[in-house]
């Protein structure tokens, strides 16, 4: 990506091992995120591109010497960062801070692309023990972001069964956040979002209410459904300052607000008359990926979810320009790219 | 209080019974609180007075027809807010956001006077099941806000053994803070406070190491101590903006900020570089005293905990405005008011 709506497929030279704990990773599906819509709505022009893309699931083709667990041919899921899995912060679970890990694309290989040198193989891969399986390629590439991060959303808010969730945003994480409210036992789930093909996925996945209106008009919606009293919690899975404002406008007193939509703001109301008046909790952050991976493998092997269903367009390496466009446009709720 | 500075002893009539859920209380001891201080600083002049104090112990003089549970001559704590003990929220231990509760003072009683209307009594009161003590004034008086306030912020917070907790602000409500954190099994406490008389007692409640310095020298300070990973847990017993911005530069990838100093600011920090990139957790709110005060009055009655060596000064009546000019000076801690 060279700069806002400038994408842009190139030749590079493949990866090579650099260091022991390294592996090469032919990369089978990789999607665009929709945090990678922020720079394409903004990114300033350089002549230096950035490599995009940081979601994919592919095979082992070379391995360093310290890279104990894997070996070549295995069908592996990458989260989108890497981690050592060593570290008192990988062993805690928050595989995101890890003391030796990193984040894919920039100036490195990113998972749009065909070849992708992982550090931290042993760490960060995690193989699938079933083995390569074409039609199960949607929902494990999910788990490498939005399902996981749909996942940490509702796991941080520690939704109790029986709870009443608000989801506010019908984009990819929003649904993967209805799905884990699910799972979690919440026993009604409301969507906010407008998109209705998406919002009935929502409801295949689990949502009992959906609510179109946003502002202070879905504020009321919400708090009408909910008897005035607010919801239990609330997963934000967009980002920016209004729906942040609808979330501390809904959320019940004692209540959480968990945000996994990257935010696209730094100072926000969190005063009396916000956050402390109610007691509501505010939590949430990058997902740590690698520490939801193993369960949410078996869960997609045993069919208990299908978190690929997120995904409504397929584009080979050279559309890929053209399924941001489509992301961006709303055309296309996810975009896999395939190899 | 008619204004910034302005406290007068006035008479005024003895309260009656208004409501069949009413009781009248003798107030034995009340006292001036951290948050008194906010208006004492600020608040415009006006004619008409608002009374103050919202923390009180006394003995029950008169009941309403609807008081079950009490009897005339109870000696009672109440809380800084009442409660009908009944409402979802009650039940739920979240009293602070009763359907049916409210504050004292302003236009009517408050805990710096002699007799008190309490609504809501059956479910607001606590009756001391030792009756009336002279020696255990201070400690019990304490648990109707400062003591519960800092046990709320370890509570919202949920220490687990072992944590690092670091506590900002040497008041009576961060030096029971620190007491409340030692009762949860933090291995560590760190006091950020630059009064020594205090964060001596901070040292007797608990604290390991004290912090003088502020800003990012303390932020410095602390991380220093946590061999750069920053504290498990923050407790930040202040409410103005620095004390904020202590607190996320300090907190640990992970971490938990609880806040129950009373913001003096609606906007701040909680962007990627603050709290959502550590996957740092934001909460507290007011305490709902009431959900705390039965096990807590058994722990002053046994002798576990003495939270009412805060006080360090006692005033009678007419030398509550002094009491006011004493804690806002920093001369005194916390000032009892005795009738």
């Amino acid at each position: 990506m060279y700069g806002a709506g400038d994408v842009r497929v190139e030749t590079v030279p493949n990866p090579v091992i650099q260091e022991p704990t390294d592996a090469i990773v032919r990369i089978v599906a990789g999607c665009i995120c929709g945090s990678d819509l922020w720079p394409f709505a903004s990114k300033k022009a350089s002549e230096h591109g950035a490599r995009m893309g940081h979601e994919f699931v592919g095979v082992v083709e070379e391995l360093g010497s310290a890279t104990s667990g894997l070996s070549v041919g295995d069908f592996v899921i990458a989260p989108f960062v890497a981690s050592d899995g060593t570290c008192d912060f990988c062993r805690e679970g928050l595989q995101t801070s890890c003391r030796h890990g990193g984040h894919w694309g920039g100036t490195e290989d990113g998972g749009q692309g065909e070849f992708a040198r992982v550090p931290q193989a042993a760490g960060t891969l995690v193989v699938v023990p079933a083995g390569f399986d074409e039609k199960l390629i949607p929902s494990l590439l999910s788990l490498s972001d939005v399902m996981s991060t749909g996942y940490h959303a509702a796991t941080k808010a520690r939704i109790e069964p029986g709870q009443t969730v608000t989801v506010i945003g019908d984009g990819a994480v929003g649904l993967s956040a209805v799905l884990s409210a699910r799972l979690m036992g919440a026993s009604r789930i409301i969507l906010m979002g407008r998109h209705e093909a998406r919002t009935d996925l929502g409801r295949e996945f689990g949502a009992t209410d959906v609510v179109a209106e946003r502002g202070e008009e879905g504020i009321a919606k919400v708090m009408q459904l909910t008897n005035g009293e607010g919801s239990h919690i609330v997963l934000e899975a967009v980002g920016h300052m209004p729906a942040y404002e609808q979330a501390y406008g809904i959320v019940r007193p004692g209540g959480v607000i968990s945000r996994v939509g990257v935010p696209q703001y730094e100072d926000a109301p969190v005063g009396f008359g916000s956050l402390f008046g109610k007691n509501a909790t505010l939590t949430g952050g990058p997902a740590p990926v690698r520490a939801y991976l193993e369960p949410a493998i078996q869960q997609v092997l045993n069919g208990e979810i299908d978190p690929g269903r997120v995904f409504d367009r397929r584009v080979a390496i050279d559309e890929v320009p053209a399924g941001y466009a489509a992301m961006d446009a709303r055309e296309a709720l996810k975009v896999m790219v395939t190899f």
